[in-house]
């Protein structure tokens, strides 16, 4: 194990001129005329590599020292002293130099040079954390992550872990991913010839899940306050930068709430992400800025100092009709608001974040609260500038003749049987929301495409790793 | 939301003689001829509920009050009082009982009774959370999850989701399920007429992950200190109390760390998961002592205050052959151990936790270093009192030509190309375990059967809500 990690060296934890050892992989070797090696080791505990300054005089600086390139891995000891080099406050002065693993043909290492493209990147997703900035992408959702985990925990919130096999199209949210262990070359059929998946492994049809959120209700009515944070599956045929086939997504649900509990929640939610990532990723974040996106700190910085603008979907269409805008889509009541109706309410016409209020009722899903004016439900997506809805959510119809009068067809409602369940015994209001983690790390990063934001994306043709 | 939870006004969050809100289900009521009743309102924040104490002087005492059964929605205001009854600090003196939520047909109310057997309870999965045992197993399990996830981080480790869609049987660890879109009842076949997966959503076969090591290694030789903790899927037909098709595991990966390493962290990682139960779910871990498992408590303290015995696979075998129990398993060097055999050594033999190292490499995976002998592998197993293995783990193979021929077959080398770069490209000794979550849970709890841990067991032939 690491003695320290070129974290704590960075950051002060060690006072100068103690001896330290430091374990990691090479960025860069410079030697200089004068005897002296400078060679960059990373170990992936924080954005900077440290500076160890091997002299000439270590026994295998001719045979070890000078042939070192990036990616070999190494073993340093040495004093910490300060730099005087710029950009770094320490550096070490080498008393012994390990060499533990190398490079086999230098000139071959994937990722040798130091600029790729992130699209090549995604073909070495095996070495891509070893890059500034998928290492940089790894300590920001790891930060995120952590956040979640404690927001939740410290206010009494329960991590419920929802099944990721499941046997219904919960939601109806989109096409699924088949889970069988039927061999398909030699399909069971029944007497009248159709495939009998009564003897596929669970009895009948399943399929990954789209969502936690029916399964976790049943633990909010019993637990008050609880989320998921686990993945979700979509089998949509959509090669985009926006797209995953895998995705994590977070989804609390809160007992005795209503849709202004639910806001209210996401805006605290949000804000307390976003704040974590500036103050505990600061050297990544500086890195983001400068190479990634000009704006994402300003970004950034305008939603947590903002208090969110609430807004009923029926007040947005006004303003969209009266923006004078010309949208790709004509706006009227009764559709979807898209990307780029979004947007404009977020970035032009608010000039931050909105949440969006009581949608209606036909372009939402059967479980949200029908409002008195029966025409809409009580959802809200709530809209940032830069990329317009990072939070969709609702509260949920808890009353069973409410839900028995939305759902889809009968199927739906004879296999939700214990979802109905939860609306005959002790109902009470709950609402809840989900987040995409890997859009909010797209968000937090100013990073374009969502492959960039899980270590091995999976999308259409590629399950590659 | 909340005005205050069940477990503030028990620990004593706020002062005697305030007015409070709390919101919940009762769970009994009893009304005294006095013209009182008693109502335990439970909210999920604690193993207690708190006790409601009702006049019949409010005014829907008669409508509401004396009605009141198990499972119904209630909001209660009053006054936080000491307790004039046995076992609980305070109690409410209400001045108002709102009914949220009935409880239809009262007697119907599946979980009605005092006493279910855990197997019934199966069957109510989305009320289950609500009964005294299904809540204490939440919260532990929430305990639990959070303490890995602050163990980690607070360490330095990154939190990496390795993919769930796998084109790939990593680790060879048993039968997997299928991952598909193509339509069974129309399968494309190519001119041979083989099954074209080439038309599957990925481009190829493609099944649910068994493990994420071999993927989060990719990103320990990048971070140095990694973990996953997610869902893992096993399509084995087997119906026993400890086997789950979809269970939760935690893998965390070290580099520049051999297997004593690697032992020394599971030893303080398990340490410190079980102490903060013991401390932070006191009321939780009364109840499974007194109605699960008298010893429970006992057995964990005993695991939380050894040193951890090691202990060759060899001498194991030397000590079971010695030993003069009759084992159903006979002993010989070269075979697994069994659960008999385990357990002998962990409750007769060390009568504690003990750590097994260098196991024969022929009964384990081709990932795992080759020691000196060639004839033994850098294995580990933990295994406590109780249950035997707990953890596995082991150092990994960082030498290409040992580990190319260790291949089970070229197929799996050809496939796994990015995980022999890893061994091209600065390799470094590094070192993993696993550990089952589900099985933490029920060795912590004492509970027997694993589909108790786990919010919606998917076991053969039941993949139901």
């Amino acid at each position: 194990m690491n003695k320290f990690s070129v974290a704590e060296l960075m950051r002060g934890a060690v006072a100068l001129n103690e001896q330290v050892v430091i374990k990691g992989w090479v960025r860069t070797r410079r030697t200089s005329k004068a005897g002296i090696s400078f060679v960059a080791v990373h170990d992936g505990s924080c954005f900077d590599p440290i500076q160890v300054v091997v002299p000439d005089s270590l026994a295998n600086y001719e045979s070890d020292v000078v042939h070192l390139g990036a990616g070999c891995a190494v073993i340093a000891t040495g004093t910490l002293v300060a730099s005087e080099g710029q950009g770094q406050s320490v550096e070490i002065q080498a008393s012994e130099i390990e060499v533990v693993g190398l490079v086999e043909e230098p000139d071959k290492y994937p990722i040798a040079k130091k600029r790729h493209t992130f699209e090549y990147l995604r073909s070495q997703a095996h070495l891509r954390p070893r890059t500034n900035a998928i290492g940089a992408i790894t300590r920001v959702r790891n930060t995120l992550a952590n956040t979640i985990h404690n927001y939740f925990y410290q206010r009494g919130y329960h991590w419920v872990n929802t099944p990721i096999i499941t046997a219904s199209d919960a939601e109806g949210a989109g096409e699924l991913f088949r889970v069988s262990t039927l061999d398909l070359a030699n399909l069971p059929r029944t007497d009248k010839g159709e495939i009998d998946y009564a003897q596929d492994f669970f009895g009948g049809e399943s399929f990954l899940t789209v969502s936690g959120q029916l399964n976790v209700e049943a633990y909010c009515l019993a637990m008050s306050k609880v989320y998921t944070f686990g993945p979700t599956f979509r089998a949509e045929n959509s090669n985009t930068s926006r797209h995953l086939a895998e995705f994590w997504m977070v989804e609390p649900e809160i007992a005795f709430a209503d849709l202004d509990d639910d806001a209210a929640l996401a805006e605290d939610f949000l804000k307390v992400c976003i704040r974590s990532v500036l103050e505990e990723r600061e050297d990544d974040m500086a890195f983001f800025q400068q190479r990634v996106d000009k704006e994402v700190i300003n970004r950034l910085s305008n939603v947590v100092d903002s208090g969110f603008v609430h807004m009923d979907y029926t007040d947005a269409i006004d303003i969209l009709l009266k923006s004078g805008q010309q949208f790709e889509f004509p706006v009227q009541w009764g559709m979807d608001l898209a990307s780029e109706h979004e947007r404009f309410l977020a970035e032009q016409h608010v000039k931050g974040p909105v949440v969006i209020k009581n949608y209606p009722k036909d372009i939402k899903a059967f479980y949200m609260r029908l409002n008195d004016d029966e025409k809409t439900v009580a959802a809200m997506d709530v809209l940032v500038p830069g990329i317009g809805e990072i939070i969709g959510g609702s509260q949920r119809e808890e009353r069973l003749a409410q839900l028995d009068a939305r759902f889809p067809d009968p199927e739906t409602a004879e296999h939700l049987w214990w979802y109905r369940d939860l609306r005959r015994y002790g109902t009470v209001p709950h609402a809840g929301f989900g987040l995409g983690f890997e859009r909010l790390i797209n968000y937090v990063t100013g990073m374009e495409n969502i492959r960039d934001a899980i270590p091995f994306p999976r999308t259409p043709g590629s399950a590659a790793f």
